[in-house]
């Protein structure tokens, strides 16, 4: 905040520096790719310097995450990973879940797109993949933890969706917590426990 | 099967038929919404009488998943929760992750519009309310079990979406069977276990 007055759109603004940032990186994700998006074509998209890109928005999965408004960051669920109060799967599915969605905003154009065609798709996959999972899978270090987040992942995301977007009643009408203690032991078994113990005891 | 050749379209035709009606059925469904579109106001849309409707598709959650080829109906649901191998979380588990997806098809399209329009969106989810939980609900018999329904379905939904429509590798790499067991149990749980054994317990 300066003292002073706003007099509308004008270079050197920050907030609409920070909104043409965010505009070159949903156009340059869209037509690039996720993987092949470099933070120097954003920045050249937004005739702005990478340095200043790299300073309001940190690294690229960051910038996909804000250009996109995604719920959940890397940063926010590997944090629920790590602290927080009750069980890893309550804290992770707490994380999740109290996420909000703004309606029509970026991120529901993003999940549309990503059904509508396969570029939108590859784009939303390899995001997961690179900005997701390669974040969170070394915390859980086990050799099956991408199978494991994924799992997670999806089930939080098939939620989020019924109560956020479709709205399902039964769904609404529970308690943000008492969703969480439901949902969590089965995240804690999907990230930390046996996945398939029938499996292993059965002696063919 | 009758003997005669196939001779193109023509009226009388049983296929072209089946096929005005299953067309009929998506515009009259599109614009009235899933409870007010009737049997009657669609045989009248397709020109025909409303008993050859009910004669090719049954009822009217039939008549809807056969126009827009929803992978799980409820009949096929309330069979997995009735009858098959395995636990009743594995026998859903399977019957649902198992199911078939057109890319591009109706299913497609229909889960794409509930993203883009709010009509298409209640639709789909009066649809789930009346045709797949008015059907299953009384099969569990509990008073949360709209609850429990929507929980295991929202969950089956995101895996089935993160592996036939995002196309995981991690997902993709599984077997089907490995899956269901490691789904089951928790879809046990959400349809007949304990929910919140913790809150049950504390004393405050």
């Amino acid at each position: 905040m300066t003292s002073r007055p706003a007099r509308g759109r004008r270079p050197g603004d920050p907030a609409i520096t920070r909104q043409s940032i965010l505009e070159a990186a949903r156009a340059t994700f869209a037509r690039a790719g996720y993987e092949r998006a470099t933070i120097r074509a954003i920045a050249s998209a937004a005739a702005v310097d990478p340095a200043l890109v790299h300073h309001y928005f940190g690294t690229k999965e960051e910038l996909f995450v804000a250009a996109h408004e995604i719920p959940v960051s890397p940063a926010i669920a590997l944090s629920a990973l790590a602290n927080g109060q009750g069980t890893l799967g309550e804290r992770v599915a707490r994380a999740y879940l109290g996420a909000a969605l703004t309606e029509g905003g970026p991120f529901e154009a993003l999940v549309r797109a990503a059904w509508t065609n396969a570029t939108a798709r590859a784009m939303l996959r390899e995001f997961i993949e690179r900005g997701m999972l390669d974040t969170l899978a070394p915390y859980l270090g086990t050799p099956d933890a991408r199978f494991r987040l994924i799992l997670a992942g999806s089930h939080l995301m098939g939620l989020f969706m019924a109560r956020e977007v479709m709205g399902f009643s039964a769904l609404r009408a529970a308690d943000l917590e008492y969703l969480v203690r439901v949902v969590g032991p089965t995240i804690d078994r999907y990230l930390t426990g046996d996945l398939d113990p029938a499996g292993q005891t059965e002696p063919q």
